[in-house]
């Protein structure tokens, strides 16, 4: 099972941006639907071993948090106007702190950071870490922040501990980043190493 | 210089598809917008030693091709919406067989496939290539198809020298296999491999 986290600083929590403008009304929401589509396509079919977390810390309503189950979803579709049209849908929900289900295999709830990485343990995508292609026994789990790096009050959530992953010396989009971690983990997984 | 080719093999030929329906409308056009995305968009940045040629072999006007220069290219963001508005300018324009300018850094003119490959080499992704991390001298130009595969005519225009070069055990889309090829050049470049 593999766990990708996704952190939108600006992303939108309510239901109301535009399509038609995904990059400011929506908060850079671009970049995360580019991010489930790294996270859960393959050429014609879905990564089913895989789930999806987004953390929405834009305006009005922050924080929350939506999941996307890649064993469970259905109607994905790889461009990023029917993600968002997806996720817009959830964010319109009213929710607590208890995950609800939007469409199917996509859940919302109110909470954010801090709430996700006590839950279950991420290794962080990060820029000055261990090359991934050295790393002997690979996570499965990955955090990411999105085009802003996390602020020292989040990294304040990330315990000590926390492996810290990178895979480019070049500073990539974090689509791009998750696309290069699941080639790491599918060329070990077929002994392509 | 790197390169990276992607043939269209539905992506509308006129300047007339509509912006909220790019995966039908388009042709598939948010799948080549993605391959720009990947092909030239590094985290704040552009890649400008890259040169994205995008093949459009749709109705109502093929063959029509697109190249855009990383080194001039301006305007450029990385959604996919307002990377369709400067396709579909640059396709609104009436072209002949010369690269005709659109916007800084995309140009287009009416020719195909088999011009392309005429004029310049290009190793080919190929699912039963070899595996890319274990060539010695890698290629800095690569030939992608879209959602479909190469037909026989096209395969045709293919020199049998061609080196195809696979960089997965999974079938992946494009823009992951154009992310894959550029982490392996980044890597080799800084040192890193």
């Amino acid at each position: 099972m593999r766990s990708f986290a996704i952190v939108g600083h600006l992303a939108r929590t309510e239901g109301d941006f535009i399509l038609e403008d995904l990059p400011g009304s929506g908060g850079r929401m671009d970049l995360l639907c580019r991010c489930i589509q790294a996270a859960l396509f393959l050429s014609h079919t879905l990564r089913r071993d895989t789930d999806c977390y987004l953390v929405f810390l834009g305006e009005p309503a922050p924080p929350k948090t939506i999941c996307i189950r890649g064993s469970e979803v259905h109607s994905l579709n790889p461009d990023e106007r029917s993600t968002a049209a997806l996720l817009r849908k959830a964010l319109a929900l009213p929710v607590g702190t208890i995950y609800r289900s939007s469409t199917p295999g996509i859940y919302i709830r109110a909470t954010g950071f801090s709430d996700l990485l006590l839950e279950r343990g991420f290794a962080l995508s990060d820029e000055g870490g261990e090359d991934i292609r050295k790393i002997q026994n690979l996570p499965a789990s990955f955090l990411l922040s999105d085009h802003l790096n996390l602020t020292k009050e989040e990294q304040m959530y990330i315990p000590p501990s926390t492996h810290k992953i990178s895979v480019s010396p070049r500073s990539l989009h974090a689509d791009h980043v998750i696309t290069l971690i699941h080639n790491e983990l599918d060329r070990r997984e077929a002994g392509w190493t």
